[in-house]
């Protein structure tokens, strides 16, 4: 029978992205040569963005997530290289987008796209960008691979509009918050699982399990974050905390809180999601508020259980340094809290 | 502040549905009553199986949901009988249904309907209450429970086919079972949970805590269902273990012990659930797999999450005994595993 490696256990703490950076090395230069290619324009600033994107710093979780998911399954083809920077365009698009609609001035710590370059110009070259996604995709020629991309581009699309709906309704329940993330993150983290094993030919199961992998690992990876604003599991002021809240951005830790809080408690977050009050005063008050009410743990906790059910979505996949790697990203994505 | 009750370790293995039962007592009796006057038929066959439904000593968690739903939001009319009762047929067709497909001869240690009256009696003799719920519904006047009801009846009758699909496929992924409990189980635990506060007149953010609450206590009750077929988090042989194992029903606990085990284990599980090799000695087998890939224990984990959401999902409703007797509810069906 089976050996159960309790990955959670063995390597609480010790989680590092390294493996699927190092296996994932070769098709991600590819995908950087791809992206400088693509981007190649007679509109001067088109160029400029794509190197700003290149730049950018982030950790492409999304690209290495397909370039891992077709090599997993023995792909050796270069499909999977336009499909993963495919999906980094539709990342970078949504992110050009969201800065937009948000008013967003930093995103890493860096300069936002619209401030560089104003907000028409950044909602066209994310434009230009899905477009230019879309066209990778269709050189690959997988109908299948353009179905599950093309249904992420309008679930993205949907979640983002939902958003708008509950950003200011502290109401919101967890299940509806949950739409929203499965809109707005999931969905492409697992149609950028999905495609891996399209491209590599994989049948019908081991599809539905890479889906689901790449799904419970968005979502987990998504209430991370959210609890990562606020400082972690265990909380304390510092200065990268709070960027949710001073921008009134519902998230799960708020929702926890306002629904266990008492009716004072549920005022003050209206006061501050809705009224906009998100001085220090204020967030020095939220922070001892999800504290009381075990919010940012128990957002911890729920973002184990989607771990859990990303990890046992991948278990029958066969053995390879990438499922490995895979496996070891789910821990380091709900590890990262502490 | 608020004060937080951690119900969970508060209760733990303590929690009662007692509550429940003496807070919808009255309520209850009225919705008996109401079964057996439109069970009243010329047809004498339909009130002898309605004196077996009133008589069929279920717990009636359906009905009681509404009736405690509506009277935590201090609903003071009648019309939540009708909605409860409604309820109650539509989960006894959907039962009657259940046992001609899947050609079952017992429930809950009694001989089935279809073995009693046969199976086409048993068929149409559900349609006949599905009709009556639509009636009683109508007399009701409240075209959004209508709304909110004919919509789970169409996700149940859905998750029922989607199951005909999963039974036998032991490829299943968690997501794709959890679809499949979200409809057959969780559906009407969802409508007969949100047509309370609809009848009491709530506000759309009250109906969205109610219906969430309503969904995740089915998903977390099913779960613990499943878990315990197989006599619960630490399974043991007993005589009443294995009734879905040998009808070659997947459910959780199966779709994790088959993605954690080894190539020799999913041989197992293949030749179980689709060679229906079930005798004693593969029930045997089946146990001590359960127990080396942990699965029984994290279904009930998996279990504690859809609790935990059901329980934040109702924290913000006004205090009363209803509500106090639904949290425990959801204790009660968490703890019953041990």
């Amino acid at each position: 029978m089976g050996v159960i490696l309790s990955l959670g256990e063995r390597k609480a703490g010790t989680a590092s992205l390294e493996p699927l950076v190092e296996c994932t090395q070769d098709g991600m230069e590819a995908v950087n040569r791809l992206i400088l290619e693509r981007t190649g324009s007679q509109v001067t600033l088109i160029p400029e963005v794509a190197r700003y994107l290149v730049d950018s710093g982030g950790k492409r979780m999304r690209p290495m997530l397909t370039v891992a998911c077709a090599r997993a399954l023995g792909y050796e083809g270069e499909g999977h290289v336009r499909l993963a920077a495919a999906v980094e365009f539709m990342h970078t698009a949504t992110l050009f987008h969201d800065d937009v609609v948000d008013e967003s001035n930093t995103r890493r710590g860096k300069r936002t796209a619209r401030l560089l370059w104003g907000n028409k110009e950044t909602v066209l070259v994310g434009d230009f960008l899905l477009g230019q996604a879309f066209k990778m995709m269709v050189d690959v020629g997988s109908l299948d691979a353009l179905r599950v991309l093309s249904e992420a581009s309008a679930t993205i699309a949907e979640g983002e509009v939902m958003q708008l709906g509950t950003a200011k309704n502290t109401e919101t329940t967890e299940d509806e918050y949950l739409e929203v993330i499965r809109g707005k993150t999931a969905a492409l983290f697992q149609a950028a699982a999905e495609v891996g094993p399209i491209v590599a030919g994989a049948d019908r199961a081991t599809r539905a399990a890479f889906r689901s992998f790449g799904a419970n690992l968005g979502i987990a990876f998504q209430l991370i974050d959210d609890a990562l604003d606020y400082g972690g599991a265990t909380p304390a002021l510092g200065k990268n905390v709070g960027d949710d809240f001073r921008e009134g951005k519902l998230t799960l830790p708020v929702v926890l809180a306002y629904r266990r809080g008492s009716p004072e408690d549920r005022e003050f977050w209206r006061r501050t999601l809705v009224e906009g009050q998100t001085d220090d005063e204020a967030l020095a008050g939220a922070m001892s508020r999800l504290a009381e009410t075990s919010a940012l743990a128990d957002t911890v906790d729920r973002a184990k259980h989607y771990g859990a059910m990303a990890r046992d979505a991948l278990a029958p996949a066969p053995e390879s340094p990438e499922k490995a790697a895979l496996l070891e990203a789910v821990e380091f994505c709900v590890a990262r809290v502490h």
